[in-house]
């Protein structure tokens, strides 16, 4: 069996990154270019797009692409795709910048300064931002959710065009190990003579639960290997960084997976906490890294309550037949039952809430901030040491490194004050 | 969603049990008819038929189906079907008898004497035994496969057409909430709003090991709920009656499944020990009993070591699409690991042999009637309570109630002295 196809009719990887004597020669030229400013989202999706994460799109998005995934989950030609990859400007910058249709710019990332692409600009339009908002967030609460604030808070006008990517970013030197691009995702499971891969989305350390819906997929026979793939693009305030969690996975594959069975990768995009669509792009991306299942859980992508629990599972059930080669693989809310004397689920564990570990998000790292002992039921030992090493020195200055850079001081405020 | 259809072209099921008057005058005609004699297993067929589990057929095989289905894997229209279910007969009785093509007979049981159908023989045949025995079985060992030897122990001579089934046996006064026709079970499922089932085929208590197994189809989000289908029908020397079995299930069920989530059935087929085809018949029959999921272990349906361990699980893969409208859920080796704190696989834990509870049916056997302690990892207290009090009252009489009637004294030694 063969590992699933990329994306796309043209069942084909893109590589946008330039290589060589051509990207000096577009480094070059991109000198003598007008400059669009990217926030660090735009500049995450250069580099899914660059390594061919985004197959089939071939740069950011024009606006029959925006609106057709918006409204109608697919691109003009038909294929799913099920959020914006968009890049924005301000009405000032444009007029500034003196970016008409046909100009060629330079792309650079606003925090660092550096050039990461360049794009020729084949449309620049306004979309309704909110009426995005409510169509893939399903919300326009830009106080409360994420992703909406970052939509509201982008530019008037979106630039649309085919992207050349020319700078890997800091990612590659972070995770020499892990970082890896769809093709080499997929060489390593050729390699591994594994066709039927699945993937286990995380933007968490992994605890009892994530390692429990990683080992019954294992289980399910329809799988020979496990690629835990994990974002490591800026997250929101409290998450954990990419190299704690990396730290974590290791300690957990070391430790408590089968060796012959399980991969590690890390991939630069940043959340958008999109939910159900977000699941969806997810899986998109993954059929793109080789993989043929991807675990959906309970509140996939979510943040706050905008999304009923399995509201991310069934969105797959909408797809018109043939729209994914990848199929998701859809596991109910997971803990330790004492009574059990197992990881079990609401389908297995017949008990009562006082019998299960449950732990919020909120009292671990209250447990964590506080040197209060977890159950042992939570998590493996070795990964709760790195995480107590890592609250106990790191949370204050990580916090502030890792979130909204591209929010307004006000937005940022109402967020971190908890009004999820 | 619904269920899945019964098998064969008319997606219909069969029921070959006459009711009422119907009845009642198919006794009286019988009462002057030929006598054919059964053995415990062409009994078992006869309720299994009748009950429409083994629907499309309509009868003991003719040569055609016979020869398809040893040969083929398929009956003469081009459905799968994986086992001969046929009706034997002696060369002598054939001849005492006067039973010819065209000929109607009764049909009794050997055991009982008691009648259990009728059936217009169209035709008499004679098939190469050793032939139907090394490509249903891969054995022609007569003395230590006891599908192999039931099959040599048979009458020359082959009786097809079709039946009309009379009489229920015993079973239905011994299992009256669990002994269920295909038609029942499936009403019990959309009674449950279920159409995703999950099968669990078993011949044995159930240990955790087991109970893992089905947890894990029931975690699969694939399925909405997990029918536990027990064979009662007569087993091999050392096998736990289905009484004592039933009690099993019903200590597990009460106590670790959430009850919304499962449901136990019991059916009268007796064990061939034919390992992938009988892996293929009961998928067959469950598909019948409305499941859409049959779990294949390790070893389903073997004995000795006649069958590689995943052998059962491949066969499945050389099936035609649309063969089946059930597929299998296949499953690794499963033990409970203490390093794991819980139960796993190959495909799932990294640890040593000596990490692992791992319980042989003899060890288990020894064990249990030395009254010796159990490891609680593997089984559950409220099952092994069962076993143990069956263990010391009941086995030696239960061995001679539950093997082979049908055999020969010689063979029947050969197999108690542990030739397996």
């Amino acid at each position: 069996m063969a590992l699933p196809n990329p994306h796309g009719p043209e069942k084909k990887l893109m590589l946008l990154f330039l290589e060589g004597a051509a990207r000096e020669a577009e480094i070059a030229r991109a000198a003598g270019l007008p400059k669009v400013y990217m926030t660090s989202m735009e500049t995450s999706d250069i580099l899914m797009l660059g390594m061919g994460a985004f197959t089939p799109l071939r740069g950011f998005m024009n606006k029959a692409e925006c609106q057709g995934c918006v409204f109608d989950l697919k691109l003009p030609d038909g294929t799913m795709w099920p959020m914006p990859v968009t890049l924005s400007i301000s009405a000032d910058e444009l007029a500034s910048s003196g970016v008409k249709e046909g100009s060629d710019v330079a792309l650079i990332d606003r925090e660092s300064g550096e050039l990461y692409g360049t794009m020729t600009v084949e449309e620049i339009y306004q979309i309704d931002k909110l009426a995005q908002c409510k169509e893939v967030y399903k919300t326009d609460d830009a106080e409360g959710h994420p992703g909406v604030a970052k939509t509201m808070a982008q530019g008037e006008h979106n630039l649309g065009g085919p992207v050349k990517a020319l700078n890997e970013g800091k990612y590659g030197a972070i995770y020499p190990k892990y970082y890896m691009y769809p093709a080499q995702s997929r060489a390593l499971f050729e390699e591994k003579g594994w066709s039927r891969v699945v993937a286990f989305q995380t933007r968490n350390p992994m605890h009892r639960s994530h390692e429990y819906l990683v080992k019954f997929a294992l289980e399910s026979g329809n799988v020979d290997g496990a690629f835990i793939h994990a974002i490591v693009g800026a997250l929101k305030a409290g998450d954990i960084p990419g190299e704690t969690r990396v730290k974590c996975y290791e300690a957990l594959i070391d430790n408590w997976f089968p060796k012959q069975n399980i991969a590690l990768g890390v991939y630069p995009m940043e959340m958008r906490y999109g939910g159900p669509r977000e699941a969806l792009l997810h899986a998109v991306f993954r059929q793109n890294f080789g993989c043929k299942y991807l675990i959906v859980g309970r509140d996939h992508a979510g943040v706050g309550s905008y999304y009923g629990p399995f509201d991310a599972q069934t969105i797959f059930d909408e797809l018109r037949p043939g729209a994914l080669e990848l199929a998701p693989m859809k596991i109910n809310w997971t803990f330790y039952c004492y009574k059990c004397e197992s990881m079990a689920s609401l389908m297995t564990c017949p008990h009562e809430k006082e019998d299960r570990v449950i732990v919020s998000g909120t009292q671990f790292r209250r447990a964590m901030q506080e040197g209060a002992e977890l159950p042992k039921e939570f998590g493996r030992p070795e990964v709760l040491a790195i995480l107590e090493e890592y609250y106990q020195t790191a949370e204050k200055v990580e916090i502030k490194k890792h979130a909204y850079e591209d929010l307004t001081p006000e937005m940022l405020k109402k967020i971190q004050e908890g009004k999820k």
